[in-house]
């Protein structure tokens, strides 16, 4: 039942995209315990003009 | 004051979504007894290349 | 894969958390043709003081 | 630690956004007491055809 | 239509959460262009053992 | 910049929980070359009659 969503800035290749989900559900089903068929891993990506740390965009800096 | 997402892989027709957003909206009033002009319906859609299940994506299957 | 996320004020009874959770899985099913087993829906709960409209929180009201 | 996501309809422009994450970074800072370098902040956009009101998408009205 | 989230760590007073949507709300308006009825803010508290950066959790600090 | 969320049901431990943020943050670390101060995770619990798969709740079966 573990609902995983990573929330990064846009532009890591596909590999690394199918590298995170794999990894990540693993790392899920050995700390939590759960079964991996119940793990479901979501990438969101964000462009750089709508992610802001301390005010400042990563598009402005 | 309900905010209902709804997060599903891209490739419905506009008409699904129609219906969805309106079929979900009826399912909140009726269930929640919420007003329906207080109901928000939002559709996230995600590429297949960023949903995992099992450590598998929908993209790779 | 549906995911359904239906964030709103705490205060309903656990029969209206059935039947909602009943008849959003049904409108999704109806609506966006994903099999039944595959839709997931997921409740939140908000307190009066953690919801604001036009900047009035429910509990100020 | 805040991090704060905020959903609109797109169609801002860039200058309306870099505004929006600097006032709202403020805000954060002035009323939880936060440390400005702490405060993240995203921006979410939604197509009309993916926002309801009422049942009725914004691509409907 | 902005639908802001403010995920921070548990522990601010009912007055320091009073005054974050009065003045989120208003830093939306300002930036946005929305008007101010349509703006709504949520808070979601964390609790210490559930937030983490660096992987050490702000309960293991 | 990676921002993680894990929602799952209530029940793990604080040691689980302590060894899944550590689990998460190294597999983010190495598959999205990400550095580690940098990786937010977030636990979010829900309750057993707050979650639902093919329309019937955790709480229900």
């Amino acid at each position: 039942m573990p609902i995983v969503t990573v929330k990064m800035l846009e532009g890591r290749t596909d590999e690394q995209k199918k590298a995170l989900v794999e990894k990540v559900t693993e790392a899920v089903v050995e700390a939590a315990g759960a079964p991996k068929e119940n793990v479901t891993v979501i990438i969101e990506e964000m462009a750089k003009n709508h992610y802001a740390k301390a005010g400042v965009r990563a598009s402005d800096q």
